[in-house]
């Protein structure tokens, strides 16, 4: 097939009116598909429910250090739990991890509010501050910066790299201006790319010396352990170790779930950093909780008793995953391969593939795609403010639907790149 | 027994010696015992084991209204859990509750936390105003006061009467000063006193016309059906409802949980209000979170069936903390009752009860209680800033301990009453 680029003005017309009709043709199907967020499908939740069945009414109920799991208490979350999060998420000393409730975003969330509330290690709450920036690796998780956005807190684009974020930039912001607080990072298989950092990357980010005594990395490693191939697995440093080396134990908090190992929503989540961090995050949260939920933590502990288990377990979702995204990547490839209007990352873990179009083409894409019944994640969602500069990313989330579901939504997908590819060339010819 | 207060400076000389003789004795046991939170015991933890058991491996994971509890999504709880809550809370609707995590505490937090960054209704985010004030019922609940002092605002005392707060007071408060934004209510067998609201009462909360547009009652409904007795049992009446009918639905946030009907910490939680409020808050709530844990909301919703499996199972509650109130209530009688040094309501629910020792001897009874092994709830714990203006206090919590505990435990609390209350005499006669 002939690059669009290299198409004359005759060429692309007949392309566009050949196009236009199979779009009619698909538009009268009445999909009704959803391609936008990264849910598990019913196999992999279906394969996860032995854990229901770890606790029953003749259990006995005491985690390992005896206390009554059914009572209040243990704020920071029960030593197993703690062993079994800092496993998961790559942190090598458990006493580093709290365990909380059903999902990381609010653990985040809170980390984020307790600066601007009361602020951090006696510094002043970013509520009294004019200005609170952040820095925002491009493109992202859109949760990440609608937190970000309801603090009122100034978000500055970084863009990706195939390494990690920018750390040229990263490192200028950080040590230049003492305004910037934070980075949102998820450093493995990221949301929406499937990069993962390198050890230089995060090395440079453990060696940071910012301006601003209550910058903090706020390390999302939300697809730790979510590999999609056995032979080829990202792994990355552990940054909590690399931040203590480098004499800066402080200025990372990390973040992961079991969300999209158990299941989505009633996982358990959790969070480490140094204990001086931990422990002012532990008297705030004692403010607003008595405990989390530990009959959950011990379910978790004794479902998933190792990290062989967990392996195994996750090598079960895979299975499902791959196929899925290999079916989009090779659908892609296939019919977009030669064409020159569109580049993806082929991720080894995660939940996505971002697929990125001709400049101005991904809004475009998305409406098309909506107006004929397959709903994409919101072009521009991958951008603090919803706003991407180029209009040309869009993040496809394969997991969801089901092979068949899949097929039709990516043909469809495929159809409106064309399109709006060949609309947008026609457009800078006139 | 000759009341304290008309003994003669030798005859309280002489019993104090006497007295003394015997805390001596007591010290030299080495108790070491708790009645200062109001922890579920063992055996009302065990009552409830068949929750655990509702949902295993082979069970439908779907909501009645068919979708799966297992994956991301209903972000404000399934309709069967929010039926449960709404009849637990003394709600009429439904669809006026969102179901939440795992404590109610948080809930609290989170909607006070909301007005302070983002402000509610269009109003002025509390951060940047100059002065936010709460009104507290005292005694009250040392937890909501601790969430309104992390946030600075300022907490002006309410009395307590038989009946509820002093509404006289409330209401010169509530319509005259557009800094006060709010109340903490515990209406129901309130923490500590036990007492219940009057209809009345509500009433008049209902009909407040508040200075402030944002302010909001905090009506704790924490011990909705707890009850001690099956004959003699309080109802108050429905604030939400009343507060429609009064043309101010939107003045009172409801809350609520199962922690002290299901397990302490691995409840469910719930939250009720008008439309309006709910819709705002659910658009903050969702930058916090994704979904709360649908797993444990239908655990909840199969195993409490209905009002009537909710009230059996409350009895079973009552049959195991009955006695241990009674225990301590008739020791209270037994050894105090015609000393003239202390007061006490006997409440029909709840988890506490309130002794009012004579002025100036909160503290000097907790400290002795303490020094010989016998942990009470901090004097001045029930008082915004921990301060009992009288300090005269005392919150007893007799649910956590065994039967025999608890009596070693109150008849050194009798003891230490007796002894500060004899050395408060004394020192009033030099």
């Amino acid at each position: 097939m002939k690059p669009y680029k290299e198409m004359s003005r005759e060429e692309l017309l007949a392309c566009q009116a050949e196009l236009n009709a199979r779009y009619k043709e698909e538009k009268a199907k009445g999909l009704n598909l959803n391609m936008s967020r990264g849910k598990p499908e019913k196999g992999q939740l279906d394969m996860g429910m032995g854990l229901l069945s770890v606790l029953d009414e003749g259990c006995d109920m005491k985690a390992e250090d005896g206390i009554d799991c059914r009572n209040y208490g243990e704020l920071d979350g029960i030593m197993e739990a703690k062993r079994l999060m800092a496993d998961i998420m790559g942190v090598k000393d458990p006493d580093d991890v709290i365990v909380v409730g059903n999902g990381s975003l609010s653990t985040m969330y809170d980390a984020v509010c307790r600066s601007f509330t009361n602020g951090i290690m006696g510094c002043t709450p970013w509520h009294k501050l004019d200005n609170v920036k952040f820095l925002c690796p491009v493109p992202g998780y859109d949760r990440h910066f609608t937190i970000t956005e309801h603090f009122g807190i100034e978000m500055i684009n970084i863009p990706m790299t195939p390494i990690g974020p920018d750390m040229d930039l990263v490192e200028k912001y950080v040590t230049e201006d003492e305004a910037v607080k934070g980075i949102w990072c998820v450093p493995k298989y990221s949301n929406p790319q499937g990069i993962s950092y390198s050890d230089e990357t995060v090395r440079r980010f453990a060696a940071l010396e910012p301006a601003a005594k209550d910058f903090r990395i706020y390390w999302d490693n939300a697809y730790a352990v979510h590999h999609l191939y056995d032979e080829e697995q990202d792994e990355i440093l552990d940054i909590l170790e690399e931040c203590k080396k480098a004499g800066h134990p402080d200025m990372v908090y990390v973040f992961g779930s079991t969300s999209k190992i158990s299941m989505a929503g009633a996982g358990i989540a959790a969070m480490a950093s140094s204990k001086a961090n931990l422990d002012r995050i532990k008297e705030s949260m004692a403010v607003r909780t008595i405990c989390y939920d530990k009959i959950n933590q011990l379910r978790h502990a004794r479902y998933f008793k190792d990290m062989d288990t967990v392996k195994a377990h996750m090598r079960k979702h895979a299975d499902i995953l791959r196929p899925k995204f290999e079916a989009v990547l090779n659908l892609l490839e296939k019919e977009l391969g030669e064409l020159g209007i569109g580049s993806w990352v082929k991720p080894k873990g995660g939940y996505f593939i971002t697929f990125e179009a001709m400049d101005g083409c991904a809004k475009n894409i998305v409406q098309k795609c909506k107006d004929a019944g397959v709903v994409l994640t919101k072009a521009g969602a991958p951008f603090p403010y919803g706003k991407d500069p180029h209009d040309s990313v869009i993040r496809i989330a394969p997991s969801f639907p089901s092979a068949e579901e899949l097929a039709a939504a990516t043909a469809l997908f495929v159809l409106c790149v064309k399109l709006a590819s060949v609309e947008k060339l026609l457009e800078g010819m006139k």
